[in-house]
C-alpha cells in the first residue's frame, strides 16, 4: 500500500500546480482580463481540478482552499503571467510577422521564437496531467472510495481545473474538443485502481503509472493525434 | 414511509439517464467536440443534476460517480450518438430540404422524417425529468433535509445536468430560456414534500405524482407553453 | 469571541441578499431569459457565493438552500425586476435618447433618470459585498477551518455568486474584468481572520472590517478605480 508522498511527487505536483496555474494566467491575458481576473484563472486551472476531486469525495475543505503552499504557487504563476506579459505579446507579433523591432529580443524572446518555450509549456503541462490524474486516484482509493469514484475522480482532478478555466473565460473547453489529452488521464486512473485491485499497488507501479501517463501524451503531442471527431456536415 | 425503490421506479430512472444522455451527446454534436467531449456530455446531462443533489446533501461520493450501473448508461447514450451520428445529420439535410438521395433512406431516417424520433425523445425526456425530480426530492426527504431544501434539490436533480450541458456547450442554458420545463419539475418536487409532511407518502401518491409531472409537461410541449417573458425592447 | 450575529447584521445580509438578487435579475433581463430564468439568476446571485462557501466547508445542506427567509428574499428581488422590467426598458429607451412621450414619467423612472436608482444600487451592492465577505470569513472561523481557507471562503461568498449570474448568462465574469470589486471582500476577510488570531475580533472590530471594505468598495466607484489590466497589443 502507498502510503506518504515521496519528495519526488512532491515536487512534481507543486511543478504541476505551477504550469496549470501558467495555462490559466494565459488564457485569462488573451481574453483581456485584469490582475484579479488573471490570479483567479491561475488558481482556478492549478488548483480547481483537485478542489473538484475533494468535494466529490468529502474530504473538505479542500486542499486547493487550505494548503498556503499550493495556493502560493498557483497564484505565483498567474503573477509571473502578469510580470511577463509585454513580452508575451511581442512574441505573438514576431509569430504573426509583425516585427516591430524597436525593443531588444530578450532571453524570453528568442526562446519562443525557437518554439522552446511552447514545447517546455507542454511538457510540463505533461508532467502536471501525469500527477495529477495519479495522485486523484490514490487519494480516493486511500479514502476507501470506489473503483469506479477513483477512476473518474482522478481524471476530473487532472482536467477539471482547465475545464472551469476555459468556462470562465467564455469558451468551450479545449479538452472536450481536440487533442489525446483527457484519456491518458482517465487511462492512468484506471490502471492505479487496476494495480490496488490485485494488491500491486507500491512505489515503482506508481511511478511507472505516471510515466505511462506522461509517454503517452507526448507522443499524442509529437504525433498530433486527436480522438475521433464526427464528420462535420 | 417510501423505503426501497420499486423495480418500475429504477427503470424509469435507467430510461431518464439514457435520454438525457442522448440530449447531452446531441448538444456535443452541434457544437462539433470530439468523442471525448461527446461522452462527458452525455455524462454530465445524465448524471450532472444527481451529482449536484449529492453533493448539496452531503452524500458523497456521489452516485453519479459510483454507480457504474448508471456511468454506464450515461456513457452507453453518449456512444449511441457518436455511432449513429452519420445518420443524424443526413435526416437534418432532409429536413433543410437538401436532400442528398444518394445514401439509401434507413429505418432511424425514415422514422426521424417522420417526425417519430423527436416525439419519442421529447416523451422519454418527460420521463427522465419526472423521475428525477420525484427521486431527488425523496432522497432529499430520506435524508432528513427540510422541506425547502428537498423541493430546491428535487428541482436541481431535474434540471442540473441539462444546464451544465449547455454551459460546458457555450451555451445560455435552455431551460432560461423558453419552454414550461422546470416548473413542473419543481411543482413534484414540492407536492412530495407536501405529502410527507401530511403523512400520505406511499407509493400510490408517489407514482402519481410522477404522473402529474408527466403529464403537465407532455400538454406543455403539446400547447407549446412557455414561461411569461419580458416583452423584447 | 464572536458568537451569534446582531440583529443589525441580519438586516445587512438580507439587503445583501435582495440587492445581488436585483443584479441577478436585470442581467437575467438582459439575457432575454423568462420568468423561471429570471427567478433562478436572482437566486443564485443572491445565494450562490454562500452556497459554495458551505460546500466548501462541509456544511450541508448549504443556508442558500435551506434558510426559507433568505431564499424568499432571494426571488422576491427576481419578482421585482419581473414587475418593474418595462419601467426599466423605458428608463433605457430615455438614457438612449429614444424618448417615447406617451407613458407618463413615473415615480421609479424619474430617480433612474437623475441616476439616482443606480446609485443608489451601488451603495446597496457594496452592503452586499461588505456583509458577506465578512459573514463567509466568519462561518469559516466558526467551523475551526485554516485561516487560508477562511479568507479564501470570505471572498467566494462575496463574488461567487456575481460569477455564477454572468457565466449562467453567457458572459465572462464581469469581477474578473474589471473595476475594484473583489480586493477589499478578500482584505476584509483577511482582516477578520488576523483579528482572530490576536484576539481582537470582538463586534465593535467586526463592524469595523464591514465598515472598512464597504468604504473602500465606494471610494472605487467614485474614482472609478480598476485593477491593473495588461496592455491591449
Amino acid at each position: 500500500m502507498v502510503t506518504e508522498p515521496t519528495t519526488l511527487q512532491v515536487i512534481l505536483e507543486f511543478i504541476g500546480v505551477f504550469v496549470f496555474g501558467l495555462t490559466g494566467g494565459l488564457v485569462a491575458l488573451r481574453a483581456h482580463l485584469d490582475l484579479f481576473g488573471i490570479h483567479v484563472l491561475a488558481g482556478v486551472t492549478a488548483l480547481g481540478g483537485g478542489i473538484i476531486r475533494d468535494l466529490l469525495l468529502g474530504a473538505t475543505p479542500p486542499v486547493g482552499v487550505s494548503d498556503w503552499r499550493l495556493v502560493a504557487t498557483g497564484l505565483a504563476a498567474g503573477l509571473v503571467v502578469f510580470a511577463l506579459h509585454d513580452r508575451i505579446d511581442d512574441d505573438r507579433d514576431a509569430a504573426g510577422g509583425k516585427e516591430v523591432g524597436e525593443r531588444p529580443p530578450g532571453v524570453l524572446r528568442r526562446l519562443r521564437a525557437a518554439g522552446i518555450l511552447t514545447a517546455l509549456v507542454k511538457v510540463l503541462d505533461a508532467v502536471g496531467l501525469s500527477v495529477f490524474a495519479v495522485a486523484g486516484a490514490l487519494k480516493a482509493i486511500q479514502l476507501d472510495s470506489p473503483a469506479l469514484t477513483a477512476i473518474i475522480v482522478g481524471g476530473v482532478t487532472a482536467v477539471g481545473g482547465g475545464m472551469i478555466r476555459d468556462v470562465l473565460a467564455g469558451q468551450v473547453p479545449e479538452v472536450l474538443q481536440r487533442e489525446l489529452y483527457a484519456v491518458p488521464a482517465v487511462a492512468g486512473a484506471a490502471l492505479i485502481v487496476g494495480l490496488d485491485a490485485v494488491g500491486l499497488l507500491n512505489p515503482v507501479t506508481l511511478w511507472l503509472c505516471v510515466a505511462l501517463v506522461f509517454v503517452t501524451r507526448m507522443v499524442a503531442v509529437a504525433l498530433d493525434l486527436n480522438m475521433p471527431r464526427p464528420r462535420r456536415p
